[in-house]
């Protein structure tokens, strides 16, 4: 049964519940383009200001999820697909250490990048900065990928959760995306269609992240952990309390670099913590290790080692970029200011007040590589 | 000083006022399609949900007022340029009638048609079912109608209040033009930027009628006066009580050949008295009768013997009806199954359940011709 767009605007304009019919209409018709970008402005921010109750995030995930294809993997894979969600821009840079390191501990993880609206840019900006990374791949490729090397960074393949992307990029320019609900049922529907096996989401909270306050990311949690179970994934949830950038650099190819610093044992302390941290959680949730505690273990080994660093040069080589660049960039890896050989470096420098807190993110609102 | 839409739409979302500066940016962006239709769709649903303060409604009508050029009229037709507005659909059917009759009694009298989104539709596409008329007039094709007949029935012309069509066009697909704020400021922008120099404001309330209820007319009546005292321009508003269709036709055609019943003496009783009511308070406001009562005898008057029609003719001829569908018309205009001949018939007929009681609208939802 097909609903008419403005009667569903209207009725949720209203105040009123959406049925699960009601709610595939419209992503339907926002995926093809049947609606209005007006009217689809008016439903979310109608969506936004009346609120979405527990149901309706549901069904908004699960018709984003069916959007498009579920992901398929090889069977003998089972259990061993994980991976990383952030919802704050400072655990992006730690995802550049710890996709190498999952796939020296024999886990495959993939990122599946969606397009990034903060200041930064998601993961996948900071990798294209360096030449020939090429991030865009078929699901045939992301495979092959997975296969080779164990991990990679790509874009969301289209035909992937397609309204989500729609839906997202909507949300972003009406002014509706900064929602717990629209992001939990956005992060939800990726993962499910990915098929992924286990995921960590990362929750950090603080003065210069998306969730600001711990009562805030305790609910975000909680709804997660509810849409996890209608699931049946693995989702395992870590709210962490931050109130200074990770590492020391921020900015596109800056954290190209201190991500492969980190992978040489000469990165900052705290993003190394944080990237053995989460690895032990993830090499957890895959079953590889008994504890956190003994994934840690494992995740700080295959970084000393090297062997999550090689990882990370064989994932940049199967993904497009050349082997002179690649031996520049290694060669450059343990002093920043060799980089530029290779990376780009910006034309334009400003400088950043973090308010009266030295080293806290205070008054920062803005930055830029 | 610009604004960015973005951050406007934000803060509307928040609840916050907006200045005279960031309301007219919005609408300006609107005019000239520099504002993503999402994010106008957005906007209009955070401006009725949130709400619209006394001060953002005065300026959204004197942005949309000043979108475009203030219509001049000559200097000899000082206070008698007049015209009636009407919340209601059933209304329109009056003004057919008032039209003329108004120009037979020596006032200027152009009714400047808004599209029309109700069932029935606006005045304009009611007397575009007459082979040959137009409607669409240049301001100085509208002077010059207005100087040899002394009415005319056109479309707003696009140089004047253009914004104010835009937002009203959104508006009614984003599911947020049932809002009395939105309503208010587009009748009086586009009323001012016509430099009527009186205007009735006619606000019937019923089960049928666009306002419900006496409280919501009244408090309509009351925030249109307040524009009106920022204008300087004479407004009177009627508010009346309608629980019934005004005569007994509905449908652009049908109601077409009772207005040409009603001039002719022969219409019904209701129609030819809101005629003589609404004609009578509008040659007071113009001057011409020095009381509303007097004001009615007049309209009467001229209904009574016959000039109001001739006027009507006249209108018709100069608006593009040409000598031969005119005569059939007029030779047809006592019985309405002649008006075939000229007028179209609809294909499709459906009954209409008024409810309970019977002349009631009741449960009547749609109207067709």
């Amino acid at each position: 049964m097909k609903f008419a767009i403005l009667d569903i605007l209207e009725k949720k304009r209203d105040g009123k519940e959406l049925t699960w019919e009601e709610m595939q209409t419209i992503v339907q018709a926002a995926q093809l383009g049947n609606v209005h970008a007006a009217q689809l402005g008016a439903f979310l921010m109608a969506c936004h200001l009346r609120g979405l109750n527990e149901g309706e995030v549901e069904n908004l995930m699960r018709a984003m999820m069916f959007s498009g294809r579920l992901m398929k993997w090889p069977s003998e894979w089972k259990q061993k697909i994980v991976s990383l969600q952030s919802t704050g821009s400072t655990g992006n840079k730690a995802k550049l250490i710890l996709a190498p390191a999952m796939a020296a501990c024999g886990v495959k993880f993939p990122i599946l990048s969606a397009r990034g609206y903060d200041a930064i840019g998601g993961i996948l900006d900071k990798l294209r900065t360096i030449p020939g990374f090429s991030g865009i791949k078929s699901v045939k490729e992301i495979e092959q990928l997975l296969e080779d090397v164990g991990c990679c960074v790509v874009q969301q393949p289209s035909d992937i959760a397609p309204a989500e992307g729609v839906i997202r990029d909507m949300a972003a320019i009406a002014g509706t995306s900064d929602n717990d609900a629209f992001k939990e049922a956005c992060m939800i529907a990726r993962v499910a269609a990915l098929k992924l096996h286990a995921i960590v989401i990362d929750i950090p909270y603080g003065a210069g992240e998306w969730v600001k306050t711990k009562e805030e990311a305790m609910s975000m949690a909680a709804n997660l952990d509810r849409l996890r179970s209608i699931l049946g994934i693995k989702i395992k949830v870590l709210v962490t309390a931050v109130d200074w950038p990770v590492g020391t650099m921020m900015g596109q190819s800056l954290e190209i670099s201190e991500a492969m610093r980190c992978l040489s044992m000469c990165g900052p302390p705290d993003l190394h913590d944080l990237v053995i941290k989460l690895g032990g959680h993830l090499l957890h949730e895959a079953g590889v290790a008994d504890t956190p505690e003994a994934g840690q273990q494992r995740v700080h080994r295959v970084i000393r080692d090297g062997k999550a660093k090689k990882m990370f040069e064989k994932m940049l080589k199967a993904q497009g970029v050349d082997k002179s660049d690649l031996k520049s960039l290694m060669k450059a890896r343990k002093d920043p200011n060799n980089m530029s050989s290779v990376l780009p470096v910006a034309n334009y420098f400003t400088h950043l007040s973090s308010g009266d807190k030295c080293g806290l993110y205070g008054s920062l609102s803005y930055v830029a590589y």
